[in-house]
């Protein structure tokens, strides 16, 4: 230190942090948007990230939009929140997420949230008491393998079984764990695969998870937007088996992301995760953290309540043209197959051949070609976990994602190696 | 683990996070709000935080509210926000906050977020490498403390002299200061002391860090609520010597603490901390942390340009009524001292006198007291770091807070020693 020695001043840059953003999505996001050619006319078609909010088909209903405009009016809503939520807001996302399910969630279960992206810091940096380890998936959401390195928790991974109907590695589980193994992450539907978990599968995990003394996270932030032959089945119904932490928003379903209101209810009936005083900590962390914006608190019961089943309706027609439309166009792309035909959620995996391209090294360089020669932004799958796939989302206007297609196939059939 | 061992879950309390909570101001806030008699007919009187936004002298703007509405019935902000915020947005904080101030403020420069409370937990966990150390003010506003705990940043703690009317003791910051030393933390206007600092001290506290090579972490989240003699200087002016972090919000200045909007703004002309990789990492951190409520930020332009000078006039008038009459009828309660008259925030910080009391053993005693005894919250003094003191916040209605400080009267000549 000083003004002779080499270093003159004391902070810097974060190790720890650089090495837990090499696998953010949003991370590849701004590297692929560098990669963009700005003289190229033609509008950029983002497949990259699930967030169809700007496109028409996918407005969200007006109701929720003066739910809020009558929250924000009313002058009730301008305070900081209370610990975990306002109790009215709190209440009626326990009435809201105890439809259709034989267990009744209590509004004290119930912790609010800046959308899902802090339900998961929280949870995340509480459950990271030196020494533990947390079961994630692979393919993954990243945002928690971020998070855990962040706040050194030891990630152990667990296969999604393509073949499988990428169902969760469940003998993979019981190598993984030990006795710090104090959660295990199903994300369901799925994102990044697309697939919906069976109710005997959901079982078969809650009752592994309940073998090996773990919970069970439930991120079920895509909870309902399922447009296969399975039905969405909460993990919330074995919670009588293993005790269950879940978290979702309103964000996909209503698509609004940037509205940032999401939740973290703990599903607890034996008051395992209370009496380990888990749930403590994690009202601790809460009251040293931000909060869901008040007047969309005020906002919630007039959004959850007034939102009508045919505004859920037509939107999951739409996705479910979408996703039909980029399964049939994926199978005339060469390089390009998908393993499962999506039938939840925003997105699909598909494998990438390399050897029928003649010069793409990996998939990282096919995505970075593919922003600057079609002005089209798919995820690579190494941001998910899995090198040389790819993540596609199918969450936009029907005739963009048509366009879409076609630029991947003439990008594909560009790079594919000349017959002899 | 295992059926028949005595642990059953592999789970639990995160003690770390117990450690970090145990001088929160929510923390005891609900401590305190436990202790209120349900019996007690009168309204309970909230003299325990700086949120005045549930009284109707302190309603935020119209122009405020609408420019929200028109935000969220465009339809163009229900996307997921961008790493640092939407370049709008930034530009309009830049601008804002480059008003009256010798540094022009880049856009690049600011990174908006979820209150000054995720700029907090941004900053300080970034700030968090092994090693580190940090120097907070004593008394202090919490939420660094506890962040810093969490993040296991070493806090070292430096006092504020109500002799010196709160300012800086610079010869202790020269004292605890090392090569691990990353940060300064000033908060002017002062929470919870009152007090403003003058340029000329500013100035002084800008050489030190120069000096120590620490940068400063200004937190002028009460810019320009100042109703004494001084007037607000920003730390902003002080950017050529030293690099500073400086973090507000509209909280406080716009009586909207729930809208959750603030910012974290790198004043760095030579690029100290850009070269450094703080800069870097911070962005990393803001890519895998929540956002603020991106129809907020499309509001911001015109919550930020079209407020009127009257409505901040009107509203600092009002504070300076409360402000004067809490210090003078503080004067009238003997077993309690005001050192220093404030002149900015929503604070004061008095002492108390345990020997002219008879039956209370300390601050939280006294505050325990009064809540169950004359339905009003004060804050123990412990919470901010000076234990039998207690922080008073005069941001109420003007009946209220007279009404509060008679309560405080009479609690205090209640438990007054008798005359032998």
């Amino acid at each position: 230190m000083g003004e002779n020695g080499a270093k003159r001043w004391n902070f810097g840059a974060n190790e720890a942090v650089e090495e837990s953003c090499s696998q953010n999505v949003r991370y590849f996001l701004n590297l692929l948007a560098d990669n963009l050619d700005r003289n190229d006319g033609r509008p950029v078609i983002p497949l990259g990230h699930g967030d169809p909010s700007p496109f028409p088909s996918y407005r969200t209903d007006p109701a929720a939009v003066e739910a809020v405009c009558e929250a924000v009016r009313s002058a009730k809503f301008n305070h900081y929140s209370t610990t975990s939520g306002l109790p009215l807001a709190r209440k009626a996302v326990a009435e809201y997420l105890s439809r259709n399910l034989s267990y009744q969630i209590s509004p004290d279960d119930v912790h609010l949230t800046a959308g899902c992206h802090q339900a998961i810091e929280v949870l995340i940096s509480t459950l990271a008491v030196p020494g533990a380890n947390i079961l994630l998936p692979c393919p993954t959401y990243p945002m928690y393998d971020s998070r855990a390195s962040f706040s050194q928790l030891e990630i152990r991974r667990y296969d999604l079984l393509p073949e499988n109907g990428w169902e969760v590695d469940l003998n993979a589980i019981e190598a993984l764990a030990d006795d710090k193994t104090a959660a295990l992450l199903v994300i369901n539907p799925c994102n990044p695969c697309g697939n919906v978990f069976s109710r005997q599968h959901l079982q078969k995990i809650a009752e592994t998870a309940s073998k090996l003394g773990i919970l069970v996270i439930a991120d079920e932030v895509y909870k309902d937007i399922v447009f296969g032959d399975k039905p969405f089945v909460s993990m919330a119904e074995f919670s009588e088996i293993v005790p269950v932490m879940m978290l979702g928003a309103i964000s996909k379903r209503w698509c609004v992301p940037g509205w940032r209101f999401g939740w973290m209810v703990t599903l607890d009936p034996h008051n395992i995760m209370k009496n380990s005083g888990l749930v403590g900590s994690l009202a601790h962390v809460l009251n040293m953290s931000t909060d869901p914006t008040t007047f969309i608190q005020g906002a919630i019961p007039d959004i959850l309540g007034k939102t009508k089943e045919d505004f859920f309706t037509s939107k999951l027609e739409t996705l479910k043209e979408c996703s039909d439309t980029c399964y049939e166009e994926i199978k005339k792309i060469t390089c390009i197959t998908c393993p499962y035909k999506p039938e939840g959620s925003m997105f699909t995996m598909v494998k990438l051949d390399l050897s029928v391209l003649e010069d793409i090294s990996d998939d990282l360089d096919f995505c970075c070609k593919l922003a600057k020669e079609e002005s089209l932004i798919i995820l690579p799958g190494r941001s998910v976990g899995l090198k040389n796939w790819l993540r596609i989302t199918f969450a936009v206007e029907l005739e963009l994602l048509k366009d879409g297609l076609v630029r991947l196939n003439n990008f594909a059939q560009r790079h594919t190696k000349k017959q002899p």
